[in-house]
């Protein structure tokens, strides 16, 4: 089987504003702390799909073209993640069944908060 | 039902780099012309997250901090995306069942292609 390392980043807010614009999302909960703090939040949060790019970089590092052709992601968005928090991508132990290769994925915090959980599928090699 | 209007985009080779730098993402079959020329790809492609940024930038905006909550996506990348691609994510009719919403949705470029296919469900408010 195909080893998947983690990859782990922290997200600061310096990254969420960047990744605003280069994402064109610009919803004021990721970038507005005034905004923000004013809703159920109390403060700016990632983009969701920011904190799973961390799941498609380790997919890709490790499964290099076969991910980008055949790719597909099942994700449940749990916990929001905050300017600061430094989240870990891992995949857990793959199953191989009809031709893919199947992981349980998720991206976790610093204090081992679930913040995304999943699958990750991949044709077999 | 609640209407989700749908978001498009052009990605193109500045928005590409700005993404790898935002995200950390910086493999080089997005970011480096000279390799991706040699890959099977034959050229630079957009990371499969920053097309997905676009239905998730649309079911917030749908469905606001519900999506952020209790958003789910099932998704597979079916084609890449290239620079100067003018990508539309879209909604597909809604379904109600087990207290969440479950649309189709998709992007597709300015020619049609599917690019990702799946569904995004949301907890019914």
């Amino acid at each position: 089987m195909i080893r998947v390392p983690a990859v782990a980043r922290e997200i600061d807010q310096a990254r969420i504003d960047a990744y605003a614009r280069a994402s064109g999302d610009a919803n004021p909960i990721h970038i507005d702390a005034a905004f923000a703090a004013a809703t159920s939040f109390g403060g700016t949060i990632a983009h969701g799909m920011l904190v799973m790019a961390l799941l498609a970089e380790m997919m890709h590092a490790a499964h290099g073209e076969a991910w980008v052709r055949t790719g597909a992601l099942k994700v449940r968005f749990k916990a929001p993640t905050r300017p600061g928090d430094t989240v870990t991508a891992s995949a857990g132990e793959p199953r191989q069944a009809a031709g893919r290769i199947d992981y349980p994925v998720q991206c976790a915090n610093q204090r081992g908060e679930v913040l995304i959980e999943g699958r990750a599928t991949v044709a077999a090699p």
